[in-house]
């Protein structure tokens, strides 16, 4: 026994390769497909179009690969009714629960369609009804709360996937793969390109920074981003905070004597007394505003009135007084700084470059840069498809981008 | 004006290469030496002993100074006394605290030596009082409390460095540097007798893992590992135990269908399903002693009453209801299970080695594999001195090691 | 004013993605593309088949987009008669010379279809006629001499992709990425596999290896294989052989004491005086014959009667008396032993691997094994579609190679 | 039985950790030591100076310890006078040839000492009579003949080690390891600061580069440097040269739009006919002259006159008729145009670099620049120990380099 769905995905199919994934996914799903239609467009600025019998063994399975499908943006030709179930546990959704894709999301509720407030991966989906109004948002599993109305199965749901223009899209070089071997200049100049239109758009910029910023000597010109107001939010670890402060009250970061450019194995002894420092002043704002710091990338980001959320992490030591140590606070705190964001830049981490990843809609652009191309691979294996790779030295990326950005920048 | 301090250090000075990372430490923090003494071994087997004096600016820096080479193993020739500060703010250690190394380490109060009871590095030390009984340990910044007695400066300490018997040493072998240019399976074999030589002294044998131990296809050798008894302890986070439980449920890890050999970009919706079953049996144990998990390392940890800590990350989906969310309790919770801990691998995991390495003491053996040299190198650099790396696939080492150590041992 | 042509391609187009990179190409070389028709197979084992006609500016565009189009296996509908052009230099082929793609070729002369009788990619074809008897074969740039009638422009010729069938294929599980997270147990059991079927067949096992097989220690697992009758052939360099007979005559290999496991930086002077040795024995047969090498895998080589290709580089010391010191010269060596290849290995060397992939049809499975995945990477991006990449520790690998392959495998 | 001999070693021997490595070279070689005598600097201005005697089974195994122990700067107290033997073959030194180290060598003859013309490691020393005059010059092994008189064993001869100043060094900040978390900024003044140094003493620049100045998009940047004087040497393969030549007659580069910064897989058509084209011209200079070659790097050579080695390799295809195919004959080449190199910088490349790092003096500043930390940590390991590393970006880098060194650069 088996059972089918007829399902339709429209878009450039051949040139991004999607269809091979959706039948990719197919199979790796355990299911069965024949191809009904396909509308392909003659010229290369048309649209294909294929409508799809998928086949699985039983409804379950058939649900989860709808569920699995939607992520390439593939919607049931007749969606129905989405189907809601009431959680019975705290922190626990019903069995069957919808697992959100980070796409455009609308379910249909008694005959109308209506869009999901905050599209994030790997949620569920809950209804609010109240009175004649309807709300559909996104929750993560440990927010769900008994009685709380979820959807269930892939039924009365469709996502859109962001239309990217092709050719004339800012960041169409960085189609094909994660590589080393571009040219960098190009690159920089780009993404300078993507924040300024962001700006222009009155979109906000998120950062998302790890330590390596500090350690590569590009301190400086990130303070010159801030003044230029090319950071609005910085999503960060312990790490990058503590190495900037500890850079600013010693001169060094984890054993880098910046000033002379001599490196030392390690120099805990600093950075422990930092993070001491720091907590005894009570908050990095408060250390700022007593004087005790006077300069750095933190420092800048408080006298600017920017936003910043640090997320703690089991490594470590201290940690600052401003680190939400439980991470799920973190990712909260984080999530509540998303609204806006119109372009994001990740440098030098794969922890919260990956958690930030998790949260972000398809639709913010987002480059993510890093000597390290398992760190950028990393990001888009994990379903960030929006992600851009730049494999290169941040140190000198972010010196390249001062100088694109902000107006008579020179390293002092 | 200028203030000097006489010191001394004892071993095998010029051929572990000591004594230039001593006089690199001087200069570092920008004091200056005299070397009053240096008695050299005639022989090969001979121990020398250096008596140098130490002078900085001032008193703090000397002091400071004077804790950097207590990591080294330097003492001062005449120590005096441990001078005891009270905290006067919960979290914060008082200025000028003594930052801790990871050596075995003794304390002089009122002319008598005491010994800390669990090295540790970049803590502060507390003494105690009750009575006659004298009690000094080490504690982490954040949890010190107001009132509680706190050493600070480098007086009244003595560190001793860990003795390796050159040339007899398991570890000889891995004495240079991080390299993937070495006989694997000769480590293999001498990890092998590390863990054996730890069981036979009744020591537990600690792993940390990553969920490239799944990835890899790793996880049935460790089961087996697990079931021999040579897995007494597992630190690690959400995502080893998710994508174990994962593989269990429906034998995918993050879009690696095991049994097939394929690979896919992603699946989440295992994934976060897995995470759903889990958290609504209520605990990995729960969902074992109600036959919803029947495989994997996390089911073979709980059925052979083994330990684990799972600590949380900003990036975790979920996460599994035994997972710390918070990682200061988290940190508490792996300090817990240190006790007759003899021997430590680590697997695949960065962020884990990282912050299992910060607490561990320099005397426990321990190795770090992974195919990223980076990790490896990362470890060392952040001062666990006593870890030996080995940069190779985790999943065929893993099957080497099982070959190794379980009796008649072969992939069903 | 543009000029167009007719082309088609078949094959399971949406599936490989093979269609996105067609009209990818026609991009690149600044073309235009209208589908005339695509019959998209309906079921899951159907074969679609597209006809695109493709426009360029000019003529020569157009026939350099044609041979573009030719390495993805697409074909002109009506592709008429090969065009013919003598040379009239020695190593160099006319303007419009038809560039070759790996793929087996045929082409059209006086309206019959022959063979071409060697492919190899970035050749020209070389037409010679005798009598009633007409060769075609492949021929490299530096081998052209005046007057050998070269193929000119795209006309007339044909390819033909080797069918991966589905599913069934031995090496479906390699089938996406490079990825260091696969389960290594499975891979090193399919490359067993793949070496089975290619022996039954009666085909050679060509080897391509760099030091790094001595280095990581598995020089004693691939002489079990050589004995076993797994490796045919070896391409290396100077370095794999060197070290294999330092190794053999001293005990080391640039500075690793493999009986000791112990590592030192480096020891070139049991390696150049290892050189100096052969050459005084005149050849590495020499040397085994005198009783001078008595070991390792060039002895096993040597003895088992196997061939062996060595081709040097610009950092060689020595070298060794059996190297080829002029480059292409060991490219015509190593293309007189691809006869009857049917397993490729390539093992822990970037460039003899790209050299031997730039030399070997498309037809011939290929797996690449390096710990370092950017000499898999790179072995891809150079046109090698057929190449697999592995990453994973080569030491282990052939450890656990041998265990499959050689029955009653023990290391000594 | 055994047999000792007495050496002795000056300089900063604490600091430099020299004395570790050279107690591990004893005990490497299986030979023992006394230490005889250690003065040891007071100030850490001093110098150290070590009296051993080490001990050996045999003289041969001495001889070879000594030798080994030079590469170090560790000599006789009593050297006393060289040894020679004339060589009975055609490339093979006699037994026991003393193998060179790239120091600054003397050998004693006849009571007198005589300087060594050209240091090179991995060599052997030819001493000529003629008359009264005499000449001692390094030989590599395949160019020694029949009759030329060769020095053996370790006696009469003296090396020195280039003397750092600690501190004042311009390469200081590069002392301890290779490491991608430096102030890269400060990084690239130090390298400008070097060239502009060698340049007014009179030295010439020799720069060693890959593909990777092309694909990175750094090749304008280049030719500024060359047309400012910063370079007077390059050593490459076919790739940089062809590459460079197909982004100058086609604007790509292995597929990569250098205008558009879109990246293709490959483009081997354009790479074949750029050589073809070349080699129908005759030379790269012919090209130039012809007006072929109209710009990038190699244009810029030729027209201001600019000296390069091009060394072709196993994997080229064509080659340019500018390259040596015969890699001895290539080496032979790169020697002839070491005189007056007075610095070195390496891009991206680790067959070239591994290749001239084996043929400079140790007396010449050299530095090497990869994304890959594995090229430079292998350029450290074959013995380079004046290479200095910085894992950085290259395209960046060059464009921060000629910002630095080019008046008035700007991109265009």
């Amino acid at each position: 026994m088996s059972i089918s769905e007829t399902v339709e995905v429209t878009g450039h199919l051949m040139d991004s390769g999607i269809l091979s994934r959706i039948l990719d996914d197919i199979r790796e799903y355990g299911g069965d497909y024949v191809i009904d239609r396909f509308d392909v467009g003659h010229d290369a600025a048309d649209v294909s179009r294929a409508t799809i019998t998928v086949t699985a063994e039983d409804d379950e399975s058939l649900q989860r690969l709808l569920m699995r499908l939607q992520t390439r943006g593939v919607n049931q030709v007749d969606p129905g009714e989405a189907s809601v179930v009431e959680a019975d546990m705290d922190g626990v959704f019903p069995d069957g629960f919808y697992s959100t894709t980070n796409l455009a999301t609308r379910i249909r509720l008694d005959g109308r369609w209506y869009d999901v407030e905050n599209p994030e991966m790997d949620c569920g989906l809950i209804v609010e009804q109240d009175g004649g109004s309807v709300r559909v948002y996104t929750l993560p599993m440990s927010d769900v709360r008994t009685g709380m109305k979820v959807v269930c199965g892939a039924s009365g749901i469709k996502v859109s996937v962001p239309v990217i223009e092709k050719g004339s899209d800012a960041f169409g070089f960085m189609e094909s793969d994660v590589s080393s071997e571009k040219p960098q200049a190009v690159l920089v100049r780009q993404v300078a390109d993507g924040m300024r239109e962001a700006k222009a758009a009155g979109k906000k910029v998120l950062w998302v920074g790890g330590p390596g910023v500090v350690h590569t000597g590009a301190a400086p010109a990130m303070v010159q981003l801030v003044k230029a107001g090319f950071v609005d939010v910085l999503f960060a670890g312990n790490a990058l905070a503590t190495h900037d402060i500890e850079s600013s009250l010693y001169g060094t970061s984890l054993g880098i004597d910046l000033a002379m450019g001599r490196g030392v194995e390690h120099g805990h002894e600093h950075h422990i007394r930092a993070l001491n420092t720091i907590r005894k002043a009570g908050s990095i704002r408060a250390a700022v505003d007593s004087g005790v710091l006077t300069s750095g990338i933190m420092h800048a980001l408080v006298t600017q009135d920017k936003r910043f959320v640090l997320v703690g992490s089991v490594r470590d030591d201290g940690p600052l007084p401003d680190v939400y140590t439980d991470v799920i606070e973190g990712q909260r705190a984080m999530r509540a700084e998303l609204k806006d964001v119109g372009f994001c830049l990740m440098v030098a981490t794969m922890l919260h470059s990956v958690a930030t990843g998790n949260l972000l809609p398809a639709s913010i652009p987002l480059v993510c840069v890093d000597i390290n191309p398992a760190t950028v691979t990393k990001l888009a294996d994990r379903g960030s498809s929006q992600a851009k790779g730049i494999v290169t030295d941040v140190g000198l990326f972010l010196e390249q981008l001062a100088l694109e950005l902000v107006p008579d920048y020179r390293r002092s």
